[in-house]
């Protein structure tokens, strides 16, 4: 990545450290020189380091909460005293340094939290939206706005209240969530002071003072350490007073020159440099020449051990500040300093790129969802993610029309797919089926529910899909007594089925197949969408609410049904075009008829369309109950986001054309009227099998027989169903 | 498969043999009956063997010849006689036997071919278009109508002049092509001769002549055996005469007995059984019965021995033929019998399943072409599959478009296609772009064009399938002077694509990155196929013909351009609506425009009507000429089989509606006027890369620059193209 640095931020403005390297940046207010008695202070800068869960973190707040927003959110960082002679305490970035709350825009929610380890810093992270805006931005800029925040809370004491706003930083990054890299800086603000200031003696603790003296420090200090409201105070004086020493917080300091004694500064110092301080003192020493308006100044590097003050590690430094005139100045800002070098000394930004790291099961999750939770940022805000991957959806058949329908679901955000098909994959099947390939025909080929759930599970892993190889019952397909067990199971298997999803997508290849999943929707209210093709055209519809749902007639009322309420009648099923019960129509077709015959472009197209009406009426408030739209409703874009919910498309691929349709439920409906709604709840499976059994039974129960015998010689204006072949499964 | 047999044909009509247990079948005209000096004679049946071959031969000339006719269809079995003491000699049919003219009207086209192993015998085949058509054969029927043809052959001496006729036999079948299982029933008809024949003697050749005699037998089946002209008749007769013996057709029977001297009847047996003949002497002893009106007749069963006659293994039959006064009378039709039994001695059908033995590639690729061929047995007979799968595709770009205009290629039997993209699988493409999963994005990801290319190979393995990894030299990204020679290769080489394929799909992420490839395809002429999506709405176009082809403007008349020839003139490409050269659009992308975000029903849509419009202009005479038709041109479906051929096609799933649109080719645009088109040739890459340098170029080129300078302040009514933010490669 060939990132440059910012233009108006060259290493002259910038100080920072590479790993151990602790070495000050030149241009810091002066350069080092060696008096006889005191030299200038150099001061070893702050390391950072962010935990992986931070950048998880980013991308889920920048995906599902910053989005398309750039302002600035407030962060925390966390850090504890150095405690390891050989290595410096971190400024830390975690998961939980992020805001939790949805819009992100809390006002330092940093606090202190009594957690001595883990000691609160505020940040402010500027996530840029691209790559060139991250490059961009006006990092000197941004520096003095952080510094002149630090200036102030001087000014006003602020820092003296809540003294670890002097350790205040900042962050800028971008993260390239389709690639999971983060380009990122820091900086850590200094108030630089001019001349600089030097020190006369740096020297570890327990050479500083005697015994007496140095455990009477550690007694304060631990106390400092072990009271929750102080412990993570990362600024606090030593109050010496008639042998003893107590440690009391930095707002306290003319109070305590007041009460006399002796009193010097502390902070809990990162460093674990023997010859210097760490980075924070800095700011300290800002303040105490702004505020407190002291020439010379005795500083505790506070540094851990067990627990405990390390008096070999810490360090008391006795400093001299510089005469400053001009900070008395009203409207005086002083320069700041603080972008962190990169891990090869440079001033430039750092980058991560997680994708290696990453477990690719979760990554691919996360991927999954990435263009569904970019579609909210601008386009679809509206978009139900939470109900679409809850959504069970129930897929019969796992042929063209299935995997098709499969895919697309996936893209949406669906989650729970459950095949049901009695085939196993055939070696014709791949080019037009797009969840197999040639392995899957081998020896006799997959079960088809088998090798689609494991397909969908290659493109996302953490998709919940299975199968279920049974088939569906079909009327004209009549049981011989040896079969009556095995058909009532699988039909008493898919009202398990039905009733355990929430969308049943109806996608197998005969007229008849269609007929029981369409009872058993109309009988549970589920949602059924329904897709079947033609040589070149296609039908995608929505099923009507069941008879017997609010939206339905009353029970009893069949004679009436839908016809009664003109303008609000319920929709009508794949059967209520009918004026016959379907029949078997596998018997005696030709390869041509028992092979999907279809122009190769309709599948892809009726399986997309099934899938955004589904989506559509997955966000509708009334769900099943929706009201057809007609196309020529909507005159403008501003009604639903997602469009359109009509109840049925059909397509007419050689015109290259789409329209439109709706169609009211017949009460004759062999498979949706309340008539048989109320014959299969009574009679339940010994219904079904005297559907299947007896050809003209449903005819006769729905009074089709009476009602055709009554109309003989009229002509019919029904649609002819008859032209779509419906899907291969 | 419960295949039950056909009702009418049960065991007591049907005679055959189950391997080598050569019972004769009972209800053969009689029961077997020991006299002392004759007994009744029994016959081995034949035995049938089909090769492979055959089968592969009967799917093609299925799927391509006959498609949905069921007409009987001559077929041609070969044997030789039995020359293996252990084994009899099979009648076989292999690839050959089928017919090889494409009507497969052929009558008869069997013939003496004097290949003495591979005597052929006219068989007839019923093949049945469905598994119910196969086993509702009426099976006596058409024994009875074989049995009539030889009747008929013998009757009117037909048999004596091409004796092979004797052996005809008939063959029913079922070919079920989706699961590459046949199911078949062979019948050797035999004339039943009622009461049955006797034999006195059954001994071999050996026993039954001196040594004298057997040397001359040997010489005359020899000179009869190794005579082209009569090597494969499988009946003749052996005269003899003063000492000699020769061997004549059968027809000589009369003019033999008056030429004095004794003669008997032989014939290649197939059979091996050393105590009966085999199944062809049936129909001779008929013929002789009829014809020859003879009461005893002597034959020879000759059966070989290293090409020569094996005196052990053939038998000479005495055979005794009774009165059979009722063949004289007119109309007489004697009963046949021939129905073979299955391998387990049924008188059933019998199947092989070749899926398991098949070579799975070359099973692949002839499943991948199963349904293009059913298409054309009846709806739409006149699809081009020579040409789709000769016709080479570039496809630009292998994101979500790319993969799903892939599939929708090979499911219209196109076998030829390059991807060209410069990108890796990311985590998030497999829930969008169909050809890749999880695995292709480990380790970095593969390139796309590599992971796509193989997942064809998947779906169908001898698709030629390959990839470029290169990017697209587009204008408004600058090229510096270290990138020339890059981008310079990467514009020839794209050049050379496209000279090298027949249509281009243009599929790429970008605007700009259409620009190049539509330039190249104007200049080739080549047609180029475009597809672009919104985030709901999608335009799908053909490019019209290259400005400087025939159907384009003649070179040097640019200003008047296309225009000129209002109703007739050239189509326009993607840039012909625009008024702004093509710019860089990639930087300062927010995520969310840098991903596909789409309604993920987009890309299957438009990618299927892409390559719909793409077969249908491949089955247009006029090809990249081809004019538009518009939606309102088709008022029935009485035109083209494959429906209209548009220009432009739009739809808006927000309303589930789709547009069909025409544009005329604009004479100032940056892509496809003959200026830009022109100063291409003249200046090749040097015009490339100024093109890419330099923003106005194109604009001041074209006079665009002029004319919207021109038109500033009106109202201008271009379309909106900014709507269509591309597809993610």
């Amino acid at each position: 990545m060939g990132i440059t640095g910012p233009s108006e931020s060259g290493p002259s403005t910038t100080s920072g450290s590479h790993e151990l390297d602790l070495e000050e940046a030149a241009g810091d207010g002066g350069v080092k020189e060696k008096t006889s008695t005191s030299s200038k202070l150099m001061f070893a800068p702050w390391q950072s380091a962010v935990d992986e869960g931070f950048w998880h973190q980013l991308a889920s707040f920048k995906l599902e909460t910053q989005r398309l927003a750039e302002h600035p959110v407030p962060v925390s960082g966390f850090f504890a005293p150095c405690s390891h002679p050989q290595v410096p305490s971190h400024l830390q970035l975690m998961e939980e340094s992020l805001p939790t709350d949805p819009g992100g825009h809390s006002s330092e929610s940093f606090a202190v939290q009594g957690n001595r380890n883990k000691c609160p810093v505020p940040g402010t992270l500027y996530n840029s939206n691209t790559l060139e805006g991250f490059t961009g931005l006006d990092t000197p800029s941004l520096l003095k706005i952080t510094t002149q925040q630090i200036w102030e809370d001087i000014q006003s004491g602020r820092a003296e209240e809540t003294s670890n706003l002097l350790n205040r930083f900042l962050l800028i990054s971008f993260a390239d969530l389709k690639k999971w890299s983060f380009y990122y800086w820091f900086a850590f603000p200094a108030v630089v002071i001019t001349p600089p200031v030097t020190s006369s003696s740096c020297r570890p603790v327990s050479e500083a003072f005697d015994e007496k003296e140095s455990t009477a420090i550690r007694e304060a200090c631990s106390e400092w350490r072990g009271t929750p409201a102080t412990a993570s105070s990362c600024f606090f004086l030593l109050h010496f007073t008639s042998g003893a020493v107590i440690a009391r917080p930095i707002k306290d300091w003319k109070l305590a020159q007041e009460e006399g004694g002796k009193v010097i500064a502390a902070f809990y110092d990162p460093c674990n440099i023997s010859t210097n301080p760490g980075w924070p003192l800095r700011n300290l020493l800002a303040l105490a020449a702004a505020r407190w308006e002291v020439k010379d100044l005795r500083v505790l590097c506070y540094r851990e051990k067990r627990g405990f003050i390390d008096p070999q590690l810490s360090l008391i430094v006795d400093v001299q500040l510089p005469e400053l005139p001009e900070w008395k100045a009203p409207g005086f800002l002083p320069k700041g300093v603080g972008w962190e070098l990169n891990t090869r000394g440079k001033a430039r930004p750092r980058s991560v790129h997680l994708a290696a790291s990453m477990d690719p099961e979760r990554m691919a999750n996360e991927a999954a969802d990435l263009n569904l939770k970019l579609m909210r940022w601008r386009l679809l805000p509206s978009l139900d993610l939470p109900t679409l991957s809850s959504t069970k959806c129930l897929l019969l058949g796992a042929g063209t029309l299935g995997c098709q329908v499969a895919r697309g679901l996936l893209a949406w955000g669906i989650r729970h797919i459950t095949f049901v098909d009695y085939g196993k994959v055939a070696m014709s099947n791949p080019c037009r089926q797009s969840l197999y390939n040639v392995e899957d025909c081998l020896n006799g080929g997959k079960l088809k529910v088998d090798a689609a759930a494991d397909s969908l599970k290659r493109i996302i892993p953490g998709v919940k899909a299975s199968g279920v190889y049974m088939s569906i019952p079909m009327p004209g397909h009549s049981v011989s007594p040896g079969e009556v067990d095995k058909v009532v199971a699988d039909a008493s298997r898919l009202k398990e089925l039905v009733d355990e999803h929430d969308v049943v997508f109806l996608l197998t290849d005969t007229r008849e197949s269609r007929w029981l999943p369409t009872l058993l929707c109309a009988e549970a209210n589920k949602v059924a969408v329904n897709a079947a093709l033609g040589f070149d055209t296609y039908l995608v519809m929505r099923h009507g609410a069941g008879p017997l749902s609010n939206q339905g007639e009353a029970s009893g009322t069949t004679e009436a049904e839908s016809s009664v309420q003109p303008g609000r009648s319920r929709l009508g099923c794949y059967f209520c075009n009918d004026v016959v019960a379907p029949l078997d129509s596998t018997a005696n077709r030709t390869l041509d008829q028992q092979c999907t015959v279809t122009r190769p472009g309709l599948a892809p197209i009726a399986a997309a369309l099934a899938v955004e009406l589904a989506v559509n009426l997955l966000h509708h408030p009334l769900r099943i109950n929706a009201p057809a739209d007609s196309a020529l409703s909507v005159t403008d874009n501003s009604t639903e986001p997602l469009g359109i919910l009509p109840h049925q498309v059909r397509g007419f691929v050689a015109h290259f054309s789409q329209m439109v349709v709706v169609g009211s439920a017949f009460d004759k409906c062999t498979a949706c009227s309340s008539i048989v709604v109320e014959e299969f709840r009574k009679r339940g499976m010994e219904f079904v099998l005297e559907v299947l059994n007896r050809p003209n039974y449903l005819e006769d129960l729905t009074g089709l027989t009476e009602m055709v015998a009554a109309t003989q010689g009229m002509s019919l204006d029904w649609d002819d169903e008859g032209e779509f072949t419906d899907e291969e499964s």
